[in-house]
């Protein structure tokens, strides 16, 4: 029986990417997505996720809006970096339809607790943005921490972060609502830059994307390509992007991938450590190990799934212009 | 065949301990101690192990001073907290008698680099202070850091540290050398906080010791209890001391104690961040992985080999005057 997912996702490119990983991924049924800010505005990016989601066939995915900012902040805005690394819109400049469906009503907040009651431990919840909707959660039922199993892509344990030496972007965006989440979820598994820039993309597999002559191929093409290229400015040693969101998803279908670190985390948020994560000492020899930190990862293993799943779901869209050019000229 | 091992001190009473625990390990062979400061200054460490490789029946090991300061100061002195923990003896305020052999005239880096050179791949370094001597090596010798095997007591990766909320002692005096060390080593197994804080010795481990009725089993349960009294006041969530330099040893003797996680290491050395141990980003996907940091020991085991090793050493020792004592009465 395939897995329960929801999708937590500041859309942005790579959560694209981990979105159609869900979608091509049989062993997942995604019950929903719900859309926070980080990357984008959380309206850019519950339109950027229904238009992905109808793009890739599953135009009845329902999308959730969640918490605007973080609950310590009174508003949000992207960041130049963000803007940069995904684009004003999202997903690097790429045009594509809005979808016809719209967002739903219910708040994200309360899909998440409802969805926890209702499924428990058949459900996987995979936030790829800030905590801040997970926390809301927590805070708004006191059974959903101990019932939720939550894969979230955020942090570094190990290596610096991205946006300060000791900070990742995601944790950085809301460092209490992470705090708050390693504290009292029962079950985290933290994929972190550790391992997600271990695995990385190139030009050689977005090229296989844009011969497939289709519309998720020109786009997933495209929107990478954009991505990749801002990590050649600011990442020039990694030699490709990172494919952080998308790997939250890989250790959903197949927790294998990756080796576990278990301990208990929490994050630092005073002064230069703010955003960091670390293992929680006063609960070091606590026998009961409530995260688990990804810290190695079957790179090569990882990368051919990513690509099988993702080049299949793009073969499946619409033929594109380009591909229907082709086509003629047969 | 036994390995050939050289322990760099700085002896204070878990280095005490981790002498002990090669004297009385026969898959090592001892062949040479260093002095280091940290805990002490090195002219007391120099003191406190000749006077307890005596004590514990092994005068014919030679004793080596090392540097008295980091290269990036101009003196060394130990600390109000290093005092507190270690006592202004380094060995508890128990005194113990001075040994009747005296420290060699050949400096620790020549014999460092000397012994890398004769026994190669035959010979394990357990620093268990500050890099510096090491460091002083790697400088001294080009073939140093390509052929010196070492495991080092130093460091914490995923937890907090001990002297700040980023950095470890033993790595605070000199973060200079011990990123020297990490950058260019190819072999360090670091055994940091993030383990030795798992391996706790109680009152209870510290008796058996002192029922011996020995002059070795009376110096360890009084030394001992002195640190884990400092625990009490410093680490009151730990409920122990921690083991941290016999960790070292053990996993010198049997490196199955230990999960070990492959990457490479540098240590930061600007402003808050100071001596903060961190994955080297820039090498993280390099397939050469030259330091190799336990994140997981096997708690138990460890223990029960360290009070079987110690308490077998402890109980060849002479008999002390509250053993003649008891005798006399039987």
């Amino acid at each position: 029986m395939a897995k329960k997912v929801i999708l937590d996702l500041d859309t942005g490119i790579d959560d694209t990417l981990a979105l159609v990983y869900a979608i091509a991924s049989p062993e997942l049924e995604l019950i929903g997505v719900t859309g926070t800010y980080g990357n984008v505005l959380v309206d850019t990016g519950v339109r950027n996720a229904l238009a992905v989601l109808e793009m890739f066939g599953r135009p009845d995915v329902p999308v959730f809006a969640g918490p605007t900012h973080a609950s310590t902040k009174d508003s949000f805005e992207v960041t130049e970096v963000s803007a940069f690394i995904h684009g004003q819109n999202g997903v690097g400049e790429i045009e594509i339809p809005d979808a016809a469906r719209r967002v739903e009503e219910k708040s994200a907040v309360d899909f998440l607790v409802e969805s926890v009651r209702e499924h428990g431990d058949e459900l996987l919840i995979i936030p790829t943005g800030p905590s801040t909707t997970v926390a809301a959660a927590i805070e708004a039922d006191p059974g959903f921490a101990e019932n939720a199993h939550i894969i979230m892509m955020g942090g570094a344990l190990v290596i610096p972060g991205n946006v300060s030496p000791v900070a990742e972007a995601n944790v950085s965006q809301d460092p209490e609502a992470t705090d708050l989440l390693f504290r009292h979820a029962k079950d985290v598994t933290m994929i972190g830059l550790d391992v997600t820039l271990q695995t990385l993309l190139t030009y050689a597999e977005t090229a296989t994307w844009r011969e497939l002559g289709t519309v998720g191929g020109d786009f997933l093409a495209d929107s990478t390509d954009y991505y990749i290229k801002t990590y050649e400015t600011n990442s020039p040693h990694l030699g490709g992007c990172g494919l952080h969101d998308p790997l939250a998803v890989g250790v959903a279908v197949d927790p294998s991938l990756v080796g576990l670190l278990h301990t208990n985390l929490k994050v630092l948020t005073e002064g230069e450590l703010r955003g960091r994560v670390m293992a929680d000492e006063t609960r070091l020899n606590d026998p009961e190990k409530t995260a688990h930190v990804a810290l190695t990862v079957d790179v090569e293993r990882f990368l051919g799934e990513f690509m099988e799943r993702l080049t299949r779901a793009a073969r499946q869209t619409a033929t594109s212009e380009l591909g229907s050019r082709s086509s003629a000229g047969v």
